[in-house]
């Protein structure tokens, strides 16, 4: 952990230089350890400049994630405390799974700098370049019934889209059951995978992808007007270990929440966020056409619509087509 | 499929000698090929006496399965259609979700001589001894929202025990949610593994374990006041060929019926065989204890139940406890 306090020593001085000396003092160890410590975080992509009698000076940081970095942003109980930091993987989901398969704990998580094979929704392929986004799966053991799974899903919506608005100052809203959208433009993608034995959930893989830092020219042409990122929308470049930290966090107090409390205030939160409610839709089901206007959500997560001819009718998973209009 | 032919011919004699001569007129194959194949039906465990002038006669079956006992058997449109057949394997389970993550379609049955892994629900273990049971794995792809899931178990339950009543003449009692008994010992257990994307189901694998030919000295001591097999109760040999086909032939009726006509009929079915409803029970479930009569199934398969205050409570997954009496 040593690595760790030179960083925050340079960190502290916020751009002006530190003498090795003053270093070796502080940490305790020889100016050739200190000099070897340099060209560790320099090798992870830590612009330091080194000029005889002033020191050393932080410049830069790596675009690279890093432990060192965002472990002492943590500020979580559980979640994200174990984690596996990839520079390249198929996909964050398979690595997670073979860890959860051998028992690894509630919590676990696996980011990825880059996935070769990220998968979206319906088995689509999932955009992940590197460098530029936050690629990762989040690893639950819930103690709740099959049937209510899908609550977990809309409780990872509302965790993502707080944590991004505390990172970046961009409104968020929820589209059903868990698409996050700037301006009706989706900046992140949620995937839970289940495995259950008969009733009883063995575990939960939760697959986030946020568009972080990806520019215009990472888009293919044809999502462009589908797909943002946080910077693309804000203007600013983000500080993915301060967003994933901020998601871990939001994601543990609501998981808390939720099993102090129910569903009820997940719910309500999600209602809040949420850009489906009130708004005409055709939802497309694998029981057949779905169209009216969505009005709330029912206890297991799914989604109320009221019809035309004034019934409801709740609906569990479904595809948005497009509104015929009126 | 000459062999099934030469099967077919001998076991349409029952017991009596049929030619060489004869054989080799009606399957249109040398002497030779027939010798060739008498010997390779000797090999897989039948018992063929050869008499000069007389021919050859079928004195005894293999006690262990093969394709060509059970194909003919089978009356489905896909369901055991596409099947694996093992000698040995750690869990047809394990073997089945390999299948599924490949590709392989709804109605794929993997069946086993032996398990060296076998489970029971919860991480149990579970007792598969060679040659005398049907252990197998049944593929699902069904098009219900996740939370449906648990109307697939008591589907599972329903047909298990039909198909066993067509085979063996014994009163089987469904405990919820799907264990089988007969005079309060275990015949069977069924646990259904489910894999999820969000609120879409990618797969279910239908685990079924019928203890149909098990001895008394092949349970542990401990087991044999809870358990027995279906040999034990009726006094007669299963043909497990037969009896898996029955399944196969049951599990796709009851299917087929819960497409076209929804949970309704599987829950009348279910309750006409429960052992558990109207009775007394205490049921531990991950979030306590609950205490009461179970009344009825409701929607999504969750057992409904009476408590002491009148009020009913649903219950999603719990292992039954013993009852305080009175």
């Amino acid at each position: 952990m040593s690595g760790t306090s030179l960083l925050s020593l340079l960190e502290a001085e916020a751009g002006a230089f530190v003498s090795g000396e003053e270093i070796s003092r502080q940490l305790g160890v020889s100016r050739t350890a200190v000099w070897k410590q340099i060209r560790k975080l320099e090798a992870e992509g830590y612009e330091i400049e080194a000029v005889p009698r002033l020191g050393y000076r932080l410049n830069g940081r790596p675009s690279r994630l890093s432990l060192q970095e965002l472990l002492p942003k943590l500020v979580t109980r559980e979640f994200g405390r174990r984690l596996k930091l990839f520079d390249d993987v198929g996909s964050t989901q398979d690595e997670l799974r073979k860890l959860a398969e051998e028992g690894a704990p509630q919590g676990t998580l696996v980011v990825a700098e880059r996935q070769t094979q990220g998968r979206g929704r319906m088995g689509r392929s999932w955009l992940s370049p590197a460098g530029k986004g936050v690629w990762m799966s989040l690893l639950l053991r819930p103690e709740i019934p099959l049937p209510l799974t899908p609550q977990l899903t809309l409780l990872a919506a509302v965790a993502l889209s707080r944590a991004i608005a505390r990172v970046v100052p961009l409104e968020i809203g929820i589209k059903w059951p868990n698409d996050l959208l700037v301006n009706g433009k989706k900046i992140s993608g949620i995937l839970l995978e289940s495995s259950a034995e008969d009733e009883r959930l063995k575990y939960v893989i939760v697959g986030m992808g946020i568009s972080a830092n990806l520019d215009p020219e990472d888009y293919p042409e044809e999502l462009l007007d589908k797909a943002v990122s946080l910077k693309m929308a804000s203007g600013q470049t983000i500080d993915r270990s301060r967003l994933i930290a901020a998601v871990m966090d939001e994601f543990e107090r609501l998981y808390d929440l939720y099993r102090d409390r129910g569903f009820a205030p997940i719910r309500s939160l999600w209602e809040a966020h949420s850009v489906t409610l009130g708004r005409p839709a055709v939802l497309r089901t694998p029981q057949g056409t779905v169209e009216g206007v969505p009005v709330s959500l029912d206890e297991s997560g799914g989604l109320k619509v009221r019809l035309a001819n004034g019934e409801t009718k709740t609906v569990f998973s479904a595809e948005f087509g497009e509104t015929t209009g009126s």
